[in-house]
């Protein structure tokens, strides 16, 4: 570095910074990158600014390279990495344990609180009191219903839903704020437990999931800073990977603690959660859901002594139907063929309903809180009086003569509900409707009932269970979707396999399972996990072959029609997902096309006023850092600088009278938690630094805090190239360089954004119009499997 | 492009190409890079030279962006490209079909020799005629071991062994020759039939994944030229990711038709075969493995008529411990962690020792074939008298009085072996050794057996199957790990359960399971595919806590010690593996620190007797191409092209008189097979091709044939960091540009070589001496931990 700068190679003001020395042409013709991505917060709930999964942007070491980190790294003992793997993986352990005990307490709080509004009904209904025992239903589970909606408009709304699709795009490096803090965590658990007790068609299951990721990224953050729970020994993790990392375990552990499957809450994390996957992160999370499991069974050894009041001996929701000899033949692969085609279509309908219905809810919750809370209270009126009422369709039907339960069930739930009908009767429709989803799965699923239910009941809690469970999703209480399309394809399978009948020896509990198994690939999409989650759930490995089928068949029958539910949900809401694949027409245009302007540069001896100025103006994360005559002989591109990095600086106030380069001894002054990734939500903000006159016009040396080795690419490069280099390695911000060197050092900066298909295709509406693009809108399906070349 | 270059812009000489101008001070400090490359070389097997995983040497359109492929992606139709999603799924339907056939044949054939040898002798011990039932046996085992390791030994020495690890090494882009080959194929399939049938304490599982590979790999290139089996329409997969892609397929089909674990397989791909994962390919190794799980499913019912002689109802290799109510508390928690210590360290020991064991070998087998087959005739001979002779060992049993099988077995294999007892006794460990290994895994695992063995004779088994295992592993024939690990492990588990005995309310039968699952984890150190490969061959999920806890324990306490098994021998044979995780001292080294020379540079318009006369005197598979004056203002960083594509040109003979730029219709004369990849070992080489003197001193145009937007990385970024870029995106050239322009635009190319520690301890012996290092050789776990942070 040279030591004399001359004053006069700063620029006085900041708006012409470096502009007229990388003035590029296609910077004008572009409307600046801010405009375009408005488009994109189509809800309000997403801020994009302060997303911070991907590496480059956080402090990872191998990834930031700047001559600070170099020298901490240098620094760092053996005890403080010995800390460091110490409580990484003591944190997946208090995760597994704490996912465990939040997941028994879950099912035990429903299986009691539902399961005491049943009895109570149940005994009106003995005593003929037909009109209290619907005012009590209703009433309670209007109550319920309430609280839960209520607790979720006014604290958290972000606990509302599922919770899958936020911490799925978070994973992906999209960060909507507050979905991760306290207050959420505390709406999503009781939350869901109202609302599951409630009788609302929504599962556990989904909540679950972000109740895990909720507390691996508290606990990874070192807890909440804002209610003042916070530990300073776990605040090791100063980087996103080592966060994401707990998340993806969290998340794991969720569908471990809903469905006792611990493999495929790994596998689920694996191939729906996770974008960037090594190794090392399956044994962890293999590690997280494996205390998950051990735990949950020594719990359940705890109610299987019956000390769990109504939550009963069955432990968790776990549906057995070992039947120690499945047996099938080639001849049962036909019907199995139809369950899963039109499995897969019922799950495209549904999801594309699911879709419609979002739309239209959230036109309605935007009008107020109000009106979200009218809304949940109409559905679940709405579901109450179905519930109630559509039973009295079905007609009684006499116990049979060798049942292995007894019949008609009196006060508890159980396979044969009475109901209205006389005694030695039972209500099928009952059965299935006046029961928690977890029962009425379990007696959909249980073998030798074949002549339990009526076809036409069925068939009309199918319907009912369908469009319910549309219905209900977008209400704001959390909700998951997993347990209602178990239920409804259980109903869609057993309704087949009546159908059916005599020309297939499988039994309708095994219909039932494999018609669960379609309508789950049908919407979800997933294959090897939902495979492992249904064989965990049913917990008999005979069926593997045909659920593998039939999950085969159906999710290629739906991926013809449209995306997966939670990418569908994820879309609606915004979120700019960044996807592995390239669309064709990225192929066709370079990064040059994309690159926007104006792009704001500072030199590596910048003016503090100019900092500021840039950081007040612009909302830019990532900023290239050029070197100039004289302090080299032409414009060098140094690095990249960070935003975050810049306001610690500027924080710190570490100011120069002169333009000189700082010596390394400048370090002394900072410590590797200054420069620390914040907690979500809670970096500085350029506006809270208050700065003299005197100091706006020194100097900073910005070289020792700057990465100095980005990764670049040319701008002759196929967008599809680079989105490779971006998506693989994790990126943040990509530097775009010249072809031909000599003039301009650096010609823009790719982010997230620019990938998006609705900015290309709004800076370049004539490749929607391309061969490629007509090709995708003819066969929707041809595009999808085009990027699974 | 400029349209008149002068002639003497060209040097004369190739020798000194761009040297002058490249000249870098580096270059001279270390010695070149074949120097380095030739101690990766310890076995003759392998050739780097060849080596074609990763995309960007391959044709894959979206990494290698040339003007050429460009014109012809945009030439491709509709029709082209639905021809090739079918083809590529019709493959993967192709290869589950096949290996589910081959894998059935297998076994079938396993069982009836095998089967057929024992009843022999058998009948002969029944008669009474011991010395006879030894020589039948003991001549029968050498036969068929001679046979397996002649056909090994003349035919295609590739085959002996697993075969995983060379498939593991492919994958991560490393191709040792003709490990694809269709005669490896036979002889893997012929010698692992003889080589197990020979009672040899081998397992068929790896050379099935094998099998599953080479079956992948040959379907994926269109058939073997050499043997004239080629289908045209095959070859629509000109790309090393697509046939990557399928090899991946082929061996996750291996693992479920050697266990008909179908789940198992694919996570076996996943998590121990794959380099690179996307989600496209979990759903495309998902549809493979539930072919075979279906087909193979088929195939059982044809057995279980009785129509497949030997090979009994139980139906391949699935070891069904379905006991309904399998309860363990806590109290079962101690032994079963005492188990999995001991599990891990013995699967470390066995690690250790099987290395220590084929180094001995490959110093034998480097001898010469005689050496080979004498070595594995003796160990056959070991085998035989071992087997036959410690039975006489243990004292007769009285039969059972409630068996469930008859006893003593006659004829037929089962629990109960009569060997030399009289009637109404048996011999416990002739039931162990004088089986097949599966039959000894399926006693072993077998309930309500706890009475059936001696506490010695499981012991004496134990011991023996252990140092069998190790060495017999090594010997010139097809021979699997994955079936002694678990024989071993079921023999220590089982012999742990009898110690702890009435301690334990668990059954022998599973801790034989857990055994096996403690020892697969200790040397295999998989994680949830090991998990699920368990599950699926015992059929019962209730154990999945248990196997969970195990296998954590197991494989955290073995890798504290060494290696996974794979990658110890994967390093023995010298193969390149690059490792996702980047060591300590990689942070410390810039990709400058370690490039070597000299580098060779082709100027855009080349002289045709400058190329010939690099290629031939260069090993390099990538050349960058740079524009000088008058081409361009000042020396320009054109782009990367690779080895093959310009033996493709010379071999087209696309010359020009002059050296003037061709125009697009020169793209006339190629059609993209010209450019596509070649089938493994087919690439053409350039001492083939003959030029005549007046064509040496004409020019080529290198530019449309010249990736132009190569992944760069300045010089002074660390190698941890290219890395990441180097392994996440798969490349097999990186180009190193210099920290600031003007002068020289290419500093050198980064290969998989740059990045083996051995080339960089070579380079640096310091960073050996670093903290770093010293760290490692400390606390050899620690260097793990590290890596896995």
């Amino acid at each position: 570095m040279s030591t004399e700068i001359p004053n006069a190679s700063v620029p006085a003001t900041a708006a012409v910074l470096y502009e007229p020395l990388l003035q590029y042409q296609r910077q004008e013709q572009q409307p600046p990158l801010e405009l375009q991505r408005s488009q994109f917060n189509n809800t309000s709930q997403v801020a994009i600014v302060g997303s911070n999964l991907c590496p480059i942007e956080s402090l990872d070491y191998e990834l930031i390279e700047n001559d600070f980190f170099k020298q901490d790294w240098r620094s760092r003992g053996k005890i403080q990495i010995f800390q460091y793997i110490f409580t990484k993986w003591m944190l997946c352990f208090l995760i597994g344990l704490i996912v465990s005990l939040l997941g028994f307490f879950n099912n035990l709080a429903i299986e009691n609180i539902a399961g005491k509004k049943f009895v109570i009904t149940s005994d009106m209904m003995l005593a003929r009191k037909y009109m209290a025992a619907f005012l009590v239903f209703t009433s309670s589970n209007l109550g319920l219903t309430l609280f839960a909606s209520l607790i979720t408009a006014l604290i958290a709304p972000e606990a509302a839903g599922s919770g899958i699709p936020e911490v799925k795009a978070y994973l992906n490096g999209v960060d909507a704020p507050a979905i991760f803090s306290l207050r959420t965590l505390f709406v999503k658990i009781v939350g869901s437990i109202c609302a599951v007790s409630a009788s609302l068609n929504i599962g556990k299951a989904g909540p679950m999931v972000h109740t895990g990721a909720c507390i691996a990224a508290i606990m990874g953050q070192g807890g909440s800073k804002k209610y003042g729970l916070t530990w300073k020994w776990l605040r090791v993790f100063k980087n996103d990977r080592d966060r994401r990392d707990l998340v993806t375990c969290g998340s794991a552990a969720g569908i471990t603690a809903a469905f006792r499957a611990p493999v495929g809450g790994v596998l689920f994390a694996l191939e729906e959660m996770a974008s960037w996957w090594r190794s090392a992160l399956l044994w962890r999370a293999y590690f997280t859901t494996a205390v998950v499991a051990i735990v949950l069974r020594a719990l359940i050894d705890v109610c299987l002594r019956g000390k769990c009041g109504l939550f009963g001996k069955g432990g968790l929701i776990m549906y057995d139907v070992t039947s120690a000899n499945i047996s099938y033949h080639l001849k049962d692969v036909p019907p199995i063929l139809v369950l899963g085609i039109i499995g897969g279509i019922l799950g495209s309908i549904y999801n594309f309903l699911l879709n419609k219905v979002l739309r239209l809810y959230n036109f309605i919750n935007e009008k107020g809180i109000g009106y979200k809370i009218i809304l949940a209270c109409c559905i679940s009126i709405f579901t109450s009086c179905f519930l109630f009422g559509l039973p009295w369709l079905a007609s009684c039907r006499s116990c049979p003569s060798g049942a292995s339960e007894p019949c008609p069930t009196i006060g508890r739930s159980g396979n044969y509900k009475k109901f209205q009908c006389p005694p030695g009767y039972y209500n099928d429709l009952a059965s299935l409707f006046f029961n928690t989803n977890d029962d009425a799965i379990k007696n959909l699923f249980s073998k030798d009932t074949d002549s339990e239910f009526h076809r036409l009941s069925m068939l009309i809690f199918f319907v009912t269970c369908f469009f319910l469970s549309i219905f209900s999703y977008g209400i704001v209480v959390p909700a998951g979707l997993f347990v209602p399309v178990i239920v409804t394809g259980a109903a869609y399978g057993r309704f087949v396999g009546m159908l059916i009948g005599s020309h297939s020896n499988l039994n309708h509990g095994l219909f039932a399972v494999l018609g669960s198994a379609s309508l789950l690939g049908g919407s979800m999409r997933m294959t090897v996990s939902l495979c492992v989650i249904i064989l965990e759930l049913t917990n008999n490995l005979l069926l593997l072959p045909l659920i593998m089928l039939v999950l085969l068949i159906s999710k290629s029958v739906a991926d013809a029609f449209n995306g997966n539910i939670y990418d569908l949900i994820m879309k609606s809401k915004g979120f700019p997902y960044l996807e592995t694949h390239a669309e064709p027409y990225m192929r066709q245009l370079t990064v040059g096309d994309v690159v926007t302007g104006p792009l704001r540069i500072f030199n590596g001896i910048e003016k503090v006023g100019n900092i500021v100025h840039v950081l007040k103006t612009t909302e830019h994360n990532g900023f290239p850092v050029v070197d100039e005559p004289p302090l080299s002989e032409s414009p060098v591109l140094f690095g990249l600088i960070l935003r975050a990095h810049l306001i610690t600086l500027l924080k710190k106030k570490a100011f120069l009278r002169t333009p000189t380069p700082i010596g390394p001894d400048a370090f002394v002054q900072f410590s590797s938690d200054d420069f620390a990734k914040k907690g979500l939500g809670n970096g500085d903000k350029i506006e809270d630094i208050e700065l003299s006159e005197e100091e706006m016009e020194m100097f900073m040396d910005l070289h020792p805090f700057t990465n100095g080795t980005p990764y670049t690419v040319v701008e002759t490069m196929s967008l599809a190239k680079a989105l490779i280099l971006f998506r693989e390695v994790g990126l943040r911000h990509l530097l775009v360089v010249p072809k031909v060197p000599g003039g301009v050092p650096v010609v823009g900066i790719l982010t997230r954004h620019d990938f998006m298909p609705e900015h290309i295709l709004h800076l370049h509406p004539s490749s929607a119009r391309g061969r490629w693009k007509r090709l995708r809108f003819q066969f929707p399906s041809l595009g999808r499997l085009i990027r699974e070349l």
